[in-house]
């Protein structure tokens, strides 16, 4: 596996734009496209909030029917949720308008992102739209436009992209991702796209993502809201030209470690980039009972409002960490706990067998001012292990956050 | 029922005192101390949090063994949590001193809340229980200094007493607590005692407290953060002289409905003066198909980061609500909800039937720049209905927390 330049046009026969169509920002590309010279299967994670937004009820009609995609059309600014009939007809004449441009009859995947309960102004979103399909390329500047266009409160792109061999036959994968808040995935994250040009069957790149998500976008949180948009799609065109990568085979897994790879680094990206994050928050937990106790137990920790103020003072305030281990509903013995914070450098070890231990407060501040900051907590009671990613609460979220439609 | 003056001191022989032992804070009082003439039986409810505080262990104890109490002794700045063998020594000290210094043979209940992980300076305790022993009596100024010495990062004590009738006997009950931060409570709240002359024995007492705290204590959160410290404990000593008070009889309904009182305003109070909180949010949920639906649908509603900071921004950005509701866990349907903002004049409706109704921003800033802010949810679905309190996140929660132990 060979990282490489570029993101949702790295795989073969991709192409990607970004435009400025008003929708709601001035001044700023606010919409993007993905576009795929052959039909291409696709895969997709959506919110679990009982509220979904008409983008997440339509491609998930998509994604169930199993027709073959052509394009994802995305808009930044307004989010399309709580919009009723008239929002989702909006994502039926996106498509159409989409196919429309570039004459092709297969499916258009739709996102929105941005506030919730504003109708789209459907009229710059037709204009956007014939915009994007004249702009889109294949070069690393229309992958990164569309990386920018997809942004809300978040202050950097988030795109990567790797080349690996199936049987000797060189495949790529590439994908971007937005976050920044709201953000608390359960099922899978904000809007995150990536894009291969394996050949594999829309079944498995589903089974593919379905197992990946549980470990990645599901394991962040910035605030602990579950947004109403949150989606992941994965698309792939078979332009690689490999056999087809079959489920349960080495090649399945040689590909599911590239999606693995691709999903934890937008995921970790999302969460360092939290809306007025200084510093990524990554808690590890190792010898739980079990792994869902280990997952419970890390991702307490990132949610805690009190360890995230901590960090963002960088104050080893660590019982505060160990509160949040206690209400998390996973089960572990606090007298077994080791916890340590590690650093670049140094570690240093704050409690052993549940008994603190003096420490150098100057080192462990020192670690804590790091970004990123690591905690590592050891339960010695099982096997179970889990990582999760969060970021410091810090007055830049409370200043995005109380203004916000304004 | 009347509201009377005083608090934990309101009922006939009970005194109190608070005093400045400098356990950790310099020049406030940080001790304080609840003392019956005659002996108590007591009622308790404790933090669920698996890593449970040193005083919260021994508390349950003497709760569960029903023995008799004559004391409650507290201290602020430090939690006595994660503190391990010594800790709980130090609670049976404390216990040990007290008896010694005012001569009884009966249970004393103790109290801890501050920083987790630091060991109390039993040099200090045990000054200051001689000096509380000294000083406590049954005015209204000794009350209140008890309520003042448990506050730690509260900005106002939180007292109330009333008296009422029993088959044409007086009754007095007053309260005091503290909150702030690290408040979500999971069986009850930080730090809350309640005093009655009622005569009752300890199980109905119990049961009277078990059945409020799920509608009060448990249905507020200042931060998601369930302390490992929470507890709410109860005494009656029976020198009213009304004839003992029976499980399920009227006079046990009227008992209760004086303790809710109390609970609720206490619970109110503590959401009110959460860390750096500017107002109340009041979440009232109506029409749910059952109890434990409106519970989950209020309590996720005001307990949004983002739902908090549009709170404390004026922000009618209702988006943020129904996001909260729809991840809540909480069964609804979208499509019947109304949601509404109830000012002390005016109601703003924000959505009828799941559909967004056009309103005046104007009208609706003002509305949230009240104090309490009061939303109400309408699920139409059924008659169960609940409210939690909660209250704005603002730039205030970050520096109280920040630098909370330097």
């Amino acid at each position: 596996m060979k990282k490489i330049e570029g993101a949702v046009t790295a795989a073969k026969g991709f192409e990607a734009a970004g435009v400025a169509a008003g929708v709601k920002y001035k001044d700023r590309m606010d919409m993007a496209m993905i576009y795929s010279n052959e039909p291409c299967v696709a895969a997709g994670a959506f919110t679990q909030n009982i509220v979904k937004a008409a983008p997440v009820l339509y491609d998930k009609e998509i994604i169930d029917s199993k027709k073959k995609v052509k394009a994802v059309v995305v808009n930044s600014g307004i989010a399309n949720a709580c919009t009723g009939k008239e929002g989702f007809a909006y994502c039926e004449q996106s498509a159409k308008i989409t196919k429309e441009a570039l004459g092709f009859s297969e499916e258009v995947l739709v996102g929105s992102t941005g506030v919730i309960g504003m109708q789209l102004p459907m009229d710059k979103i037709e204009a956007g739209i014939l915009a994007l399909a004249k702009e889109k390329k294949e070069d690393v500047q229309s992958s990164t436009n569309a990386a920018n266009a997809i942004l809300t409160t978040d202050t950097r792109k988030k795109e990567i992209a790797f080349s690996f061999e199936i049987q000797g036959t060189e495949v790529k994968m590439g994908g971007m991702a937005k976050g920044s808040g709201m953000i608390h995935p359960n099922m899978c994250t904000m809007l995150s796209f990536v894009t291969t040009d394996a050949n594999i069957s829309g079944d498995t790149l589903q089974k593919a993502l379905s197992e990946d998500v549980p470990d990645t976008y599901n394991m962040i949180s910035v605030d602990g809201d579950t947004s109403t948009n949150d989606t992941v799609l994965v698309l792939a065109n078979g332009l690689a030209g490999n056999a087809e990568i079959c489920y349960g085979t080495e090649e399945y897994n040689q590909f599911k470690n590239v999606l693995h790879e691709i999903n934890v680094y937008l995921a970790k990206e999302i969460a360092g980039d939290g809306e007025g994050a200084t510093a990524l928050f990554e808690v590890e937990v190792k010898g739980a009972k079990t792994e869902e106790d280990a997952k419970k137990i890390a991702k307490s920790v990132v949610c805690s409002d009190l360890t995230k103020t901590a960090i963002a003072g960088h104050d080893a305030n660590w019982g505060r960490i160990l509160c949040a281990m206690g209400y998390s509903g996973g089960v572990f013995t606090p007298e077994n706990v080791n916890l340590s914070f590690v650093g670049c450098e140094n570690t240093v070890i704050i409690m052993k067998d549940g008994d603190a231990v003096s420490y150098s407060e100057e080192e462990a501040t020192k670690i804590l001012s790091e970004n990123p900051v690591k905690a590592l907590i050891e339960l010695n009671e099982g096997k179970g292990c889990a990582t999760a990613w969060g970021c410091d609460l810090t007055h830049g979220y409370i200043e995005i956050n109380a203004d916000y439609r304004s």
